[in-house]
């Protein structure tokens, strides 16, 4: 790393899509020389990539290219690219992500037990009637993948009075949850979930999980009328198919989904007009660009100096 | 208070209109002889009485009556009443009805920040569409009424990341949060808040006090494309025309009201049908009489054990 340390900082390629990009050059640029996909990109200095469902093939060009950063905090597009060379992948999870993840998990909890859906029909007809609102000690949230936003979010929930429980693969423990771990595990976590918070990476074992078998194991006889589903982690988590029969049959009570297994969300789905479904475009958390390119550009001097990189993915794990 | 120890224990006068009578009842009859306004009122040994909007008169009428307990947050209604005696009135607030209110305020708070009313109105139209996300801390929720009620939602939004300002008649302070007192504090609180929390006891003071002025003076730069009003307090706190006109003018760009200077709200009020208000019937927090009946029984056990009763109206300040 001696080497590294004579050598000039390296330069960033910025491959930012649908996003800020105007915004992200301009942040990135206050430390570092910054390229865009439309540049000459055979200059090997280009150590570095920040990146948001880059074009497949872009990475594999950059002879010098040393540290991928991908923002947000599943990489499964970009797993997906067989020719995304096999370097370091950062998973930039910043502050601001989780916050906004965390508002919109309490969002859509409280307006599941709040009745919400209820009120607003009432509202539409101009029908004025209390219904008896049971206690959040009353509804256990089931968090399923438990790392740090199904953490930070079972943590404000318990400060609600709910009851939480957790789910993960590695069965991730908590102070006040409940947690579970691994297939073994997951029964006895629906069997006591009444507003399931969906919140997995997409891997090759979570691809789909969301069926109506699982929905079907959800806690009946809490005190909502029935099983809640809310999922902010990936659209193909879920079976949509399945959510419908679910919602239609009664084995679900109500969902309220961010994500599709096709986005935008074809304007034929069932999903946008179902009455017990809320449908976002997307939008449960987005990182803020001028508080995630400083936790990348500290990290890109931390190498440069020889430190290790924080947050790397595992690609076997796929997280 | 030594002739009141070797009494018999005091009976007590269950009158709670529109609750569940049969429960309340039940649950005093658990540790103390119960009358309702249909027995025979005359007896001496009736030295409390439970009430929630008793009939005018009915107190008055009680030889032996010592403490009055009153359910909930307000007593306005209560005190309107000139035939009240002039006797203790211990104000009940258990610790479901604080945790509910906190749900409400969080759950109107977030529904706003998060562009609620935005997003069911692209469902409605299958439109996906993402719109930038602001963060909490860009945000400040002015709750106005800085009592249990009021600290311990701020409490809940700090922990959010929102900015949170609190404005009370005397100035309360709280950690972390920016607090005004009085009259002279109102103005500077206003022009900093974005979201207005009315959480207010209902005097001669603060009747109507929630008028275009007062709309008109709060912060119209912040994030949300202009100030929202939510009041989860009292209905005759707010100015219902003043807050049409508000929304129809831009001068308040959203509201949530729970409650209305007519309940049940009118059919023909047009705060009904208003697109930009959200409206619930009364529900932001009820009691849970499970919770409720416990503490005013073991009052009633210390106060015949000669100590200080808890919670006492102030009938000058009105609350």
């Amino acid at each position: 790393m001696n080497d590294a340390a004579r050598r000039k900082p390296g330069k960033v390629l910025c491959a930012v899509k649908d996003m800020q990009l105007a915004r992200w050059i301009e942040l990135l640029s206050h430390r570092r020389d910054v390229v865009t996909p439309e540049d000459d990109l055979s200059d090997p200095d280009i150590r570095f990539a920040v990146v948001w469902r880059p074009d497949p093939g872009l990475l594999a060009g950059l002879k010098g290219l040393e540290v991928i950063f991908s923002m947000g905090a599943g990489v499964d597009r970009l797993l997906e690219d067989p020719t995304i060379p096999d370097l370091p992948i950062v998973r930039v999870v910043d502050p601001s992500l989780t916050s906004h993840m965390v508002e919109f998990v309490l969002w859509r909890v409280l307006d599941h037990h709040r009745q919400g859906r209820l009120y607003r029909e009432q509202q539409a007809a101009r029908h004025w009637r209390q219904h008896k609102q049971w206690l959040a000690r009353e509804v256990t949230v089931g968090v399923m993948g438990f790392g740090v936003l199904g953490r930070a979010a079972a943590s404000r929930l318990l400060q609600l009075g709910f009851r939480v429980a957790g789910w993960s693969r590695s069965g991730a423990t908590m102070e006040g949850v409940t947690t579970f771990g691994g297939e073994d595990g997951l029964p006895a976590f629906l069997a006591m979930t009444d507003i399931l918070v969906v919140l997995l990476p997409l891997t090759d074992a979570t691809r789909g999980i969301i069926d109506y078998d699982l929905l079907r194991r959800l806690r009946r006889d809490g005190p909502l009328g029935g099983p809640v589903l809310i999922n902010a982690g990936r659209g193909q988590l879920q079976r949509e198919d399945d959510i419908v029969r679910a919602l239609d049959d009664g084995t679900l009570f109500e969902a309220s989904l961010d994500v599709f297994a096709v986005e935008p969300l074809p304007a034929d789905s069932p999903l946008w007009t179902h009455p017990r479904v809320f449908a976002t475009p997307h939008i449960a958390a987005e990182s803020d660009p001028g508080d995630l390119a400083p936790v990348m550009l500290d990290q890109m001097d931390a190498f440069e100096r020889g430190e290790p990189l924080i947050n790397v993915v595992d690609r076997n794990r796929g997280y």
